[in-house]
This record gives C-alpha cells, structure tokens and sequence, in this order.
C-alpha cells in the first residue's frame, strides 16, 4: 500500500503519550495512592474510559461500549472494515502506569498520527475490559467475552473480589447488559487485522539493547501441581532407609524441569515457582511436598513434550522411593502464532525506523490471544525497565512508545 | 557383681508400669483433654512430681528438687555413690504419654524390683526438668542446668511462652531459686553411671521387630539454613538465559543433601525439613528460596564432613548460577558416643532375657547427652508404634518397658 516510510516527530509523540500516561497515573485514576489501581466497573475505572472517550471524539471517532464494557472507538461506519489497534486499560491489584495502559494510549497516538498525516487508514481502538483478573478473578474477561472463549456457566460463578457479589450484578449497576454479552463479538467482526502494544514484563529487549520487539507466537501455558505424599518422621531418629521423604523427589522434579525446558530449547520456558513441603520444620522429614510448575513455550508440541517429560520423570521417581504423587494440569491455554504477513510489514517498518529491534516469543499472555480466534494479530513490544511490571516501579519509555507507533503506523499502511 | 540373671515378673511390671502411665495420662496432669500437655511450673507438672514424690517415699527414698526443680529420689544419703536412672517427665505442646514419662515410669519400676528382689543397689532417679522446650522454648532446660551447659544470660533471656514472663520470674513463684541454678550440678555428682530409658521416637525398632534398643551414641547435630537470592521475575516472559532462578539451585541442594549423607553411611541422616520459595506464585520466577536441614551422624567427623560437602556444593552452584547465597549454621551440638562399659552390661543383659534386641544410635538429642559430661552414661530405647511421637497417637507397649527394666537392673547389677 505505501511505498515509502513514514517518520514522524517522534519527540512530540513522546510528548503526547508521555502527558495521557502521567495523567492516566494520577489520583483521579487510581483507587491507590501508592499504586496504580483500578479495575472493571469501578469510578476510577469509568474516568479512565471517560478521558479516552473525550480523547476519540475529539479526534471525531465514534465511541462506544458493548453489553458487557468493552471499548470501541472507530473512525468508520459500524458496517465497514478497519484495522484494529488497541489493550487493556485496567490495572492488576499492586499495578503500575504502564502495563496494557501504554497499548491504549499508544493506539490513540496512532489516531491522531494517522489524521495529522492525512493517512485516513480505517482504524478501530479497542480498550479490553478487565484483562488483569483484578476485579472478578478472571483474566483476560473482556477479551474472552469478545471472542466467546467463556460460557454463561464461568460468568455466573464470577463473583468480585472486593465484595463477593456477581459479575452479572456489578455490570448491570454500572449500566451494562451484561446478558446480551454474546453480542460482544461484533467488536471483533470486521477487523481486517489486529496489532497491540504492551510492555514486554521481561528484561530481554533492555539487556539486548533493542528498542522494539515483534512478537512472533504468544506461548502456550501449563500450569502443573505436583503433590508427592511420603511419610512425616522424625529427622534424627529415621535412618536414611526408613524414611519416604516426600521433598528430595519434589526437589528432583525441580532440577529435571529445568534440564527438560533447556533440553526443548525454541523459547520453552520453566519454572518451579511454587514450591512447599509440610510440616515444614527442620527435624521432621516431610510428609509432604508440593510444586507449583508454569510451562510455556511458542509451540503447543513443546509444552506437551515438556508436561510429559514432568509427567513421566515425577511418576517414575515417586514410584522408585514409594512416595505417592498426584499430578494435576490447570490454566492450560494453546499458544498463538501471530500472522506471519503483519509480522513482516513490522519487522519491515521497525527495520526502516532505523532502531534496533528485535524478533521473540510473548511469554506472557494478552488479548490478543483472544482476539485472534478472529482475525489475524500481531504484538509489538516495548522495553520496561529490568523487566519490572505488576508493581508501582514499573516504567518504561514513551519515546519507544514514539517509535512503536510508527512503527504501527506503517505497517497499517503496507497491510 | 551379678553371677546370674535376674528374671523378673514381667507382667506384673509391665501393669505397675501401665497402671502409672495410664494415671499420669489422667485429667489431673495434662492441661488439654486431647493431648498431653504438661510443663514446668504448671500445677499439672506438680501434680506430676507429687505422684512421683509419693510413689517414691512408700519406698523410703529420699525426695528432693534442686533449685530450678529437677527432682530426685535417692536412696542412699547425699554423700554416697548411686546409679542414676530417669529421663523427664515434662511433654511437648502436643504430646502424648510416652515421651519422657515412660522412662521416668520405668525408673521407679527398677526402684521397686530392687526392693522386692532385695538387691539394695543405690540408685538415684532423676527426672529432668522441662527437656521438651513447652515453657520457656529451651529444649534440655533442666540437665542442661545441671550440667552447666547454659549461660546465666541464656536463662535471663528465657521467657515463657504462654506469657512471655521471665524463666526466673515463674521458677521464684513455683518455690524454686532458680538465682542458685549452679548449684544444681550437685545432683550429677557422686552418680557412678547413668541409664535412660525412652520411646524410639522411630520405626526401626517396630520395623525390624525388636524389642530393645541399646543406643551407642547419640548423634551430634548441625542446623544449616541456606537462603538462596536471585531475582523474581515474570515466568512466562524471562526466557531462560536470562533468569537468576533462585528454586533451582535450592532443589539441587536438596537432593545433593541426600547423595552425601548416603555416601557418609555410618548412620548419619540429612533432612531438608524446611523448604520455600518467594514469592511462591506459579508465574514468578523465585527471587528468594530459603532451605532448612537438620544433619546428624553418630560422629562429629561425620556430621562435618556432610555439613562442608553441603557447603562446598551451594558455593559452587551458586556462583555458577549467579545467584547469592547465605548459609548459617545453628543448633550444633556435638555427638555424644555412650560408655563402651555400661553399653556393654545391657547388650549382654538384654541377650540374656531371650528377647530381640539391637545396637543403635540415638538421632534424637536426650537430657543423657548433657549428664554424659559428667558420667559414664548409656540409653535404652523401646519401640513406640509407627515411630509416632509428640503426638496424641504416641503409643508404647508397657510389656517391653518391663523387659527394659529387666535389662536394666541386671545391667547396674553387673556394674
């Protein structure tokens, strides 16, 4: 579609984004000093939807929200196709200014790029509600009600946090129809592709040095808990072949799920982030020990090679000490490959910006898994400082931001 | 001494036993009605001693408590050598009716057949104040005291659990003089030998059906902990060779633990009782893991050989890993090897009552390690079912404590 690279002032992008975010992290949108907190169908929450409200329609979008609260602003006619750009504006329960924020702000610099330039690219922001799970408990929520990945039963049991009372209950009174929330699809209908901005959560572009990343697959994920049960005993008086100690064969799962993930290599990763034994005193050998395992990877063949490699290795060492183990698989979702043509008209605009970038995985999940059942996506990444987000010291860049606009931008433009 | 075996009515010991800690396992000496629970200076440990104090004045010994209240009965006066023979009569806060009390039990039972059987041995029975720790959170309080194996600054800063007042403060209202505590070594002097009866606290007896265990030491003991740091971050999208995973190498300890006491043999054990990560979520790479291990051998060699295998071992995989680690090294008390003489006079005094027996180490720590720095000394164990103990379901057969007192008296017959 273009055929040549459009650069823009990036310091005055930088300017602009760096105003709504700051803006967006004060105490008006923030149920928290300390911390940036708002989530679904609270004031603070509403405000932020109000700002971005009067933010669209002065650059004469249509504004809207569907029956459950998800955010649309589009600068076409319901019926016609545009390409989607967007995130999350919630926050998680200890949050900072950037995680899913940046994204919509970014996609509203995009906007008002696309009108200075005279672009008139047919462009659809989307603000997903509650992705951080802050308010209900479930992430992803306005995403997967978009992309009818949930059913009537999982809303019903949705219950707040903060108070206990239904999904269905607080949506009403925030003046949604949450019942109608099959119609969400049709924010979905009619995109012609999809690109989100977020933060990385990682250290990898700042280590690297590189100042955007294309994501190419957001991974897959397991999460295993492994109980092994052994006997409790005293840790003077039980010789070493009297005992079925349940922690060394938890502590051998650990290392082998290590050695298993290096072994896999192609961006599989491990971790053993949950890890316990009970009574948990130092002169009672352990009569039980429990491990908490997430297993990702950008193909779902590597997280099924890697849960049972787990699988097998835990069975065949509890069996070689007489210890019991059960193994349990929850909070399993299949990875998404991005679409590999908006992957290149990225690569190709971030190349032109003359920025260092680089290609990766998302390990961790966004949206845009959801919206993808739909509609080929993309992600593009941008740095945060030592991979820090879920805390109030979560920063990164709005001049990055500059360029992943433009580098956005672009690749609109080519698509 | 002795030219012969002296047999005696086993059953009728063991209900005289049975009959005692069956009472004592009454309302009146335990402070819950679900468990045994009992320690200094409560009115049930009174009550305790005064069962004791009058079932030893029907036998015409001398009843007496030294300034912190260890008791002892004697029956022969202050000045004149005796054989000692007891263990405690306080519980743990959960504890059952065997621990402690069966040896104390099983002493008075040697007092009683030495009357009947007109042998006149001297004996002198001591039951240690406070060995479980359930008052003033010192375990070994009371033989410790009399051994001088505690520091006035020690004792001033021993408080009381359940309100936090000072040792001293609860011993001076209980009748004592606890200012005059180094005094109490007296009642280790003129002993010409000790033997103390206990409960396993294991399996090995149960498993391997034997009915005695003649201890040949009791294991010396380091605590180590070991706190790993490395850096939390987001699990999904911190590929792997960019981590500083601090679970890692806190399981890798864990199972080295294991290899080293292993290849140590010689009985020395190895736990990893203790066993965390922070922050503990599935999804956050562990910033922090902290292991906790109890090691214990026979031998001082031993448990310092395990200890600086571990040490080496973490050293190394943590500066391989980059990750920090802290270790330190607690609780150490040294192994206490048993007296070849008076292990000698109960194996061949248990051989002799044609029941199973065997040579074993002690793993736990006893009130016998702090009387072995002033007396040739020794222990013999019973089973106790499952190797259950400081609990409720501790239970032991008062058939085997009858055999124990056989093997006893004839043992301080034959010394």
């Amino acid at each position: 579609m273009a055929s040549t690279h459009l650069k823009i002032d990036r310091d005055q992008s930088a300017r602009r984004i760096e105003q709504d975010v700051e803006t967006l992290g004060g105490p008006e949108y923030t149920r928290s000093a300390e911390t940036i907190c708002r989530y679904a169908y609270t004031p603070e929450y509403r405000r932020t939807l109000d700002y971005f409200k009067a933010a669209f329609e002065d650059l004469a979008y249509d504004v809207s929200e569907d029956p459950v609260g998800n955010f649309v602003a589009r600068n076409r006619p319901d019926e016609e196709p545009v390409f989607g750009i967007g995130s999350h504006c919630d926050s998680n329960r200890n949050g900072g200014k950037y995680d899913g924020t940046l994204g919509v702000v970014t996609a509203l610099e995009i906007c008002r790029l696309n009108a200075e330039h005279g672009l008139d690219l047919p462009l659809q922001v989307i603000s997903f509600l509650e992705e951080e799970s802050s308010g209900f408990g479930v992430a992803l929520l306005g995403s997967r009600i978009a992309a009818q990945r949930i059913t009537e039963e999982e809303l019903e049991v949705a219950n707040a946090i903060d108070d206990g009372r239904p999904f269905f209950e607080h949506a009403r009174e925030a003046g949604y129809a949450p019942e109608r929330w099959r119609e969400s699809v049709v924010i979905l209908r009619n995109l012609t592709g999809w690109i989100e901005l977020h933060i990385e959560q990682a250290r990898v572009l700042q280590d690297t040095g590189n100042r955007i990343g294309v994501v190419t697959a957001i991974a897959g994920i397991t999460w295993l808990d492994i109980t092994f049960e052994g006997r409790a005993d005293h840790a003077g008086a039980t010789p070493m072949d009297f005992r079925i100690d349940a922690s060394v064969p938890a502590a051998e799962a650990v290392v082998e799920l290590e050695r298993l993930v290096l072994e896999s290599g192609n961006g599989a990763v491990g971790t053993a982030g949950a890890l316990s034994v009970d009574p948990g005193l130092h002169n009672v050998v352990p009569g039980e020990a429990r491990v908490g395992m997430d297993i990702r990877a950008p193909r779902d063949d590597l997280v099924d090679q890697v849960v049972s490699g787990v699988t097998d290795f835990v069975q065949s060492v509890a069996k070689g000490r007489g210890v019991s183990v059960d193994i349990s698989s929850r909070f399993r979702m299949p990875a998404t490959p991005m679409d590999a043509g908006i992957i290149a008209a990225l690569e190709g605009a971030a190349a032109r910006t003359g920025e260092p970038f680089m290609s990766m995985p998302s390990g961790a999940a966004h949206d845009t898994m959801c919206v993808a059942d739909h509609v080929a996506t993309a992600m593009v990444f941008v740095p945060c400082t030592d991979g820090i987000s879920h805390a109030p010291e979560e920063s990164a860049e709005p001049a990055d931001a500059a360029v992943a606009a433009e580098v956005i931008l672009n690749a609109i433009r080519e698509l």
